[in-house]
């Protein structure tokens, strides 16, 4: 008599959401950075609000970039 | 009598969790440093509260982003 | 007579702790972030306790949030 049991792993999900978490890290701290000092300095100086928020927005693209990167390569490496 | 008896491993869950999870940390400390950074701008300059206000949701929402689009993934990256 | 007696190994548990776990890093240094920044912003402006108060508990409640999403989104996702 041999019971052979197996209950095997029940993992579901794609590897492509671990993927973009992690490409979300960076991101997630660099607009934090820069959001955080463009505060800063518009209590230092609120009458370059304009050339401070153009700079801020500049940043945002650049860090986001990086982000939105990491959620469509899971589409492009090919898994099969 | 040969009782072969193999409990694998019993991991339940899905990937999209650790997904999230890894989603929320670069947003999580950017929250933080935008407002960390926001009450000091306060403190500094307390008659500029709106400017800095404002601008620390516009920077809320542009990190809150990153955490939530980490959360939507897992259901539309392919599972089968 | 042969008795093969595997006992392999037997790891239990959901990935959705791990998930948790991972979604509570980044609020848990953001919120340090937030308050530690806002103890120094009242000791430069201590008339401004008011203000500087209530942007602490909105930054607070920001990145709180993104760890209670963490805890329950496994119940979210689907796991079968």
């Amino acid at each position: 008599m041999s019971a052979v049991n197996l209950a095997a792993t029940q993992i579901l999900g794609n590897l492509g959401s671990i993927g973009y978490g992690l490409a979300a890290i960076g991101p997630g701290v660099g607009i934090g950075i820069i959001f955080g000092n463009g505060t800063q300095a518009l209590a230092r100086q609120p009458e370059a609000a304009g050339l401070i928020r153009a700079n801020q927005i500049l940043g945002f693209a650049f860090c986001e970039a990086l982000a939105l990167i990491g959620l469509v390569m899971p589409f492009v490496y090919p898994t099969s």
